[in-house]
């Protein structure tokens, strides 16, 4: 017989922990329909070769495959040698493959600017460990249409409203691009086709310092000249005062010969979230030269949320420009903000209990059964919310579980019991 | 390369529609809350072994089953010659199945009588037909820990509640029980072995006639006698007034035989759900000696949900005492009621605006950015939802089309405009 358990990785939800992951969605989902986002929903399932077309990373290797119908042994036995042709279908692994597919089948019945919500569940093979599921919810907002600074900004603001929104004020957006550190690579000197290992080395210099970065570098057999450019650069003098946020901090961290687009789009992103905050003297955006972020699909802005009172990132995202033209045939302007749900939610405590009342009627054995039904009818059309609990020697053990499903008042019963006698108690 | 649309049988849901089903969803989850029951959530996966042990009936045949990670060469020929190895997770094809595995898991951490909500998606790979998808929304209340007739009472009166609740009053419940049925065939004689058949046939009554019926029966093989017995029954003079649902009527409805104690479960019902309804001189619910239900796990009393406007069910549910046993090793008493969503969601029209005001900013080309991220930010702070949208010669396609994802009002802004300055107009 197979195990009791939920699958390996994966969760059951009970009613305490399921009430509050929903409070934490509603605020989410209010504050991103507040900031003009608007919600829509596709199949958990995508096409396999959708799935797998080389856009999805290293997740592509994560995703749960979904086996073909209907295959007889011999269609089984010819797949030992082509096992992609077990498979039809396999479950999303992010929720951005599916956005460009979405937007590539639905395009006529959107806005020339879209801005979607995704608040739902993806699935990741990975190995199970602390903090890791295999299934576990993303909060997506996109804008698909908008190549200028403005679909940045619109991101950013309703990304640090809605943390603020659940208690977590003070966040910061560190800020790249893409095509900054292209440029940076190319003036230090390291070729084209050594980019994608580089980038993958700068991305460990917080956590293995600049001799660890210099030492990785040189043995992925990058040039010594570049490697030394590249140490030059971090060893460069401090300005004495560090820069606010904008084209002066920007250039300043930045080796010359970075485009000055990609610069004046920076400084555009920063201009924008200033100007939405306007009693906010500090712009809670902070440039970071050597942010990298794993996908290979981003194409210029890149972004991460942090907050001071967690070393992780708390949510990310970027510019991705080529994907939606995979799809479409026709290159469509395209930029994602995502927040971690799943830290997020153990972080924030919404204790905000339902609007309407919340009763548990404990009650004898010995109370008729339609008694109870009238009562407890009575109540729920007064508008209160109604759990019917048959006392048991445990009083106490009953009751705080009743407080922790969300209930906040209780009155026992006897039989011949009227609502009018009914005497509520607060739940402590 | 794969096809643009969502995979065959499954939806993508637009902004417009989204909203609406998760408006119907609020209303429905927030009913069934005020009821007393408590929403969990399990991965939408399950073990294989699990979804195929007998208690799915036909959706085992429909489940889509996920392929192991990490097969190679020799484990897939090896297949071959027992497919079921390619396989070690399914996703659920019903809510049931997975409830009875959430119970068992979790059971010491849930209150005696457990009332669940399991609002959530399920999955079946049928042949795609109008009005039947490959992934479609399934809300379900279960009572497991109570074998009184309370439980159906307070399944039912919250079911109808909440069809009221999204304008659908007048509903009706169907209800036989799984017994009645049994005893039934006993008395005409039909025997044990021929009951699953005999109850498909039964189950054909409304479409095919009572003469239908005996032929088919004579088809798979039922004694003459039986048949007649059946025939004759049928026949039988009607009473002079229909009876209202009780005691007299389930008894005049019914063969002798019958075991009292199951028309007492029948009339306890009827009593309790009269008892809520304190206002109403109908009981709505109605007594169907024929009713049969299709799953196998049936073991007590079975529900429809009827509605005047339609000629098809709303939902059902039924007693399924046997199943929690099969994955706890110890009965325990459970009882379930399903709304249908899909069916619903296309009869209510809930034109519920938000409670916010939803303004559309349509603004001209050269107004710049940091003037519009500012005055969009000044609205969403004063509690608006905000779309920004550049002008287009076809303003109208515009408008139209914010208003049906939820926008109520508009405002044109040109360079230099200020938020004093703007004009608010409604949408039609």
């Amino acid at each position: 017989m197979a195990s009791v358990n939920a699958p390996r990785g994966m969760r059951d939800f009970l009613p305490a922990d399921k009430a509050r992951r929903e409070r934490v969605l509603a605020v989410i989902r209010e504050r991103y329909r507040a900031h003009g986002f608007d919600e829509i929903e596709t199949p958990v399932m995508e096409e396999h070769a959708r799935l797998h077309a080389g856009i999805g990373g290293d997740n592509e290797k994560l995703a749960f495959n979904v086996l073909r119908r209907g295959l007889d042994a011999d269609a089984i036995r010819a797949a030992a040698d082509e096992p992609s042709a077990l498979t039809d279908l396999g479950l999303r692994y992010d929720l951005t493959v599916p956005l460009a597919r979405f937007y590539a089948t639905n395009r006529g019945d959107l806005p020339a600017v879209f801005r979607s919500i995704q608040i739902a569940p993806v699935w990741r093979a990975e190995r199970p460990q602390k903090g890791r599921y295999r299934q576990f919810m993303q909060c997506d907002i996109d804008i698909i249409g908008d190549a200028s600074a403005r679909a940045e900004a619109e991101l950013i603001v309703a990304s640090l409203d809605t943390l603020a929104a659940l208690s977590l004020e003070g966040a910061t957006v560190r800020i790249n691009d893409r095509r900054a550190l292209d440029a940076m690579l190319d003036v230090f000197g390291f070729p084209p086709e050594q980019r994608p290992g580089v980038l993958i080395t700068i991305d460990k210099l917080d956590k293995i310092g600049p001799a660890g970065v210099s030492a990785e570098l040189r043995e992925r057999g990058a040039s010594a000249a570049a490697v030394d450019a590249f140490e030059a650069f971090l060893e460069r003098p401090a300005e004495g005062e560090p820069l606010a946020y904008g084209e002066r901090q920007i250039r300043a961290a930045l080796p010359d010969g970075v485009p000055d687009e990609v610069v004046a789009h920076l400084t555009g992103v920063g201009e924008s979230v200033a100007a939405a905050r306007p009693g906010d003297t500090r712009v809670p955006l902070e440039f970071d030269p050597f942010l990298v972020r794993g996908m290979g699909y981003y194409t210029g802005t890149i972004f991460e949320l942090a907050h001071p009172d967690v070393g992780y990132s708390l949510g990310g995202g970027g510019r991705y420009d080529g994907m939606i033209g995979r799809f479409l045939g026709q290159d469509v302007p395209a930029v994602g903000f995502s927040i971690g749900f799943e830290r997020i939610v153990d972080l924030v405590s919404l204790q905000v209990a339902d609007a309407a009342p919340a009763v548990v009627l404990v009650h004898d054995r010995d109370v008729a059964v339609t008694e109870l039904i009238a009562l407890k009818a009575r109540l729920v059309a007064e508008g209160s919310r109604v759990r019917l609990e048959q006392r048991t020697k445990n009083l106490k053990g009953l009751l705080d579980r009743a407080s922790a499903d969300g209930f906040t008042a209780f009155a026992t019963v006897s039989a011949g019991a009227t609502r009018e006698g009914l005497e509520l108690k607060p739940l402590a």
